[in-house]
């Protein structure tokens, strides 16, 4: 027999998907370039012209067995290297190759630190808004997903409902800054008291509580905004990165797992890792896709857009009066709605062509997300549509 | 806290990983040329060169986000497509699109099929000699492996003990051919007997009885050899495949699940594969790999040396007085060791600088397998050390 809980989960449709299939239909009538599609988070620039080229040189120079063959099953040694390397230089922090295990983006990477901390029944909270993917990706492994309300004055973690809501069945944080959908970077005084909490909880449980930290919008930091290293923080910390927003290959499934060299076991748990990819069908991340990352680690696609984007959006929404914290990275921002009734208010703005995603589904109903992973000049011209919709819909707010 | 059950893991070492690592070790003495390891399945013809050509004309000429953005939750269409053309040209067996899930290889595949049709606490027979990898990929879905004593006459199906074993609770069988590490081609009357038991035992039992046929050997057949398709027998079939060994790339994690269309419920099976992925952090093999696999769907490497390699060795056993079942396929050969412990004879052969397999772990002690996936030249030289072991460490055999 089939099995029904993963036949039931097919009715539960994520309103992303269902909004970005309306966009693409609707651009079918009117032409694409004139829907003002805000739903999906996928990278608009292109990856750097160094990963192309390597890639082209390896594939013209290197052996078949060196490209393709089996990826050890932590990873491809010298790649492991290179980014401990990376990681150590940046962050101060002394990560060495057995500190981490490639993993097949931020999934993969989320999917092996869960396993490695949480039995079936055990916590993990998360705080509001958070990405909507984490229900299936914690719920399916056994583990109860749990989510803190949102500060919704300033994104920073709301430590009153944390405090209530953590208990001796929380084994670990799951974190996310830059904040999707808020765009909120974590502040170092939100990291201080989270350690400060955590510590003091694990002492009076008597376990460990680990942070898992995922972070695929490190590298979209805008100016002047500080984005502290998580793992600086708090010793228990499970970094999971992803290589897809920064180096904009979403689809080639390359991140990794770096556990904190201050973690009591971290090494133990990096080969760990390794077991737990044998149940999940994991099996490393695409050989020729791990060489070609190492080559240009220290590199980003051109993000720059993406802060253009932001300050265009974000001043046009304070000009029409919208609530809204400014972003510190990502490419997204998360305003608070006209009406109480979120999905009502992105519904309206379809008839303008606007495609928002209420923010419901982020455990923050009342807001709405738009991903500006988009070109600047269609930006600029959404800008007069978001007018037009707000005066229209609401003239006497 | 970390989870025991995977650092328990840490302690079962694989005898095969085990025999890898020595290899190396005694290469790095005695020069690896001169060490004959038969221990790892690792292809060793390169891939063909219109992959590598595909590749890098993608590379040169497609846009950024057409190569590496996100894939859907299934797959690209368009590769989903010409899988399904192939498979369909081929078999005979109207495979669309729609029966097609994207996997990163036979293991990514797998952990899809299981999770299709099985619960914990749900059997899954297979059938010995069996790939030893069974055993964490089904029990750490929470479902329990058994295993069919081997048929060491033929190394087709026991079915004697296969019928004394199956029972209300098996959900599938698993099956794999061509068979590593027998090397055996299950025949057209073993399929049939096959499907003839799973139909009847459905209807005793109530429920289906799903086949997960796990083929990443399929393209390896030896002259005269008929390697029947497996779906085409059974109509509740799931066939794992992946292109590791077709086209040498086993590091690239491509593969995919076909789903019978004659399955009841084919359709609505491959979309689960989706919700399952976000369970296991799955999603999707790499994309740039997918688009370049699709090119050369009909393509092999050169795997003629397998071939070769398997008749200088069989002819060489057969001399020596070794009973051996002719492989069909694969690039693995099962003798029956001489003497009972096949661990205690694998030992002895270190000394040759013979890397073998005891066969314990493959569920089928006092064999041993080795994995002829290695030069002609440096088989030709192996067969002396074979030689020059047997009639010193078996004089009177």
């Amino acid at each position: 027999m089939i099995v029904q809980k993963y036949k039931d989960m097919l009715s539960g449709k994520s309103v992303i998907r269902q909004l970005s299939e309306f966009a693409t239909a609707r651009g079918a009538e009117i032409g694409y370039e004139n829907v003002f599609d805000y739903s999906l988070g996928n990278p608009s620039v292109p990856v750097p012209q160094q990963f192309t080229d390597k890639m082209i040189e390896m594939l013209q120079t290197e052996s078949s067995a060196t490209l393709h063959g089996y990826s050890p099953s932590l990873g491809i040694t010298k790649v492991r290297e290179a980014i401990a390397a990376s990681l150590k230089e940046r962050f101060g922090i002394p990560y060495t190759a057995n500190h981490i295990f490639m993993a097949s983006g931020a999934a993969g990477a989320l999917a092996h630190a869960f396993r490695l901390v949480t039995e079936p029944g055990d916590e993990i909270l998360t705080f509001a808004p958070f990405f909507p993917e984490y229900n299936p990706y914690v719920n399916l492994t056994g583990a109860v997903l749990k989510v803190v309300p949102a500060n919704t004055a300033d994104f920073q973690i709301n430590f009153e409902a944390f405090e209530e809501m953590i208990s001796p069945k929380t084994m670990a944080v799951l974190i996310n800054t830059p904040n999707n959908p808020s765009g909120i970077v974590y502040s170092k005084e939100t990291l201080e008291k989270l350690a400060a909490v955590l510590t003091a909880k694990s002492e009076e449980y008597g376990h460990d509580i680990f942070v898992i930290s995922d972070e695929p919008y490190r590298e979209i930091v805008f100016a002047g905004v500080d984005a502290p290293c998580v793992s600086a923080f708090y010793d228990n910390t499970i970094m999971c990165y992803s290589f897809s927003k920064s180096l904009s290959l979403p689809g080639e499934r390359i991140g990794y797992v770096a556990i904190n060299p201050a973690c009591k076991e971290a090494e133990t748990m990096v080969v760990m890792c390794g077991q737990i990819s044998r149940g999940i069908g994991h099996n490393c991340p695409p050989s020729i896709i791990q060489l070609a990352v190492a080559e240009v680690l220290d590199l980003t696609a051109d993000l720059s857009v993406y802060e253009t984007n932001m300050n265009l959006i974000y001043n046009e929404l304070m000009d029409l009066g919208f609530t809204c914290v400014k972003p510190g990275g990502t490419f997204y921002i998360f305003p608070k709605a006209l009406e109480e009734d979120a999905k009502v208010f992105c519904e309206k703005a379809l008839k303008y062509d606007l495609i928002l995603v209420p923010a419901d589904s982020f455990g923050c109903p009342g807001y709405f997300r738009m991903a500006y992973c988009i070109d600047t000049e269609k930006v600029e011209r959404s800008l007069v549509a978001l007018r037009k919709f707000v005066e229209t819909e609401y003239p006497n707010r």
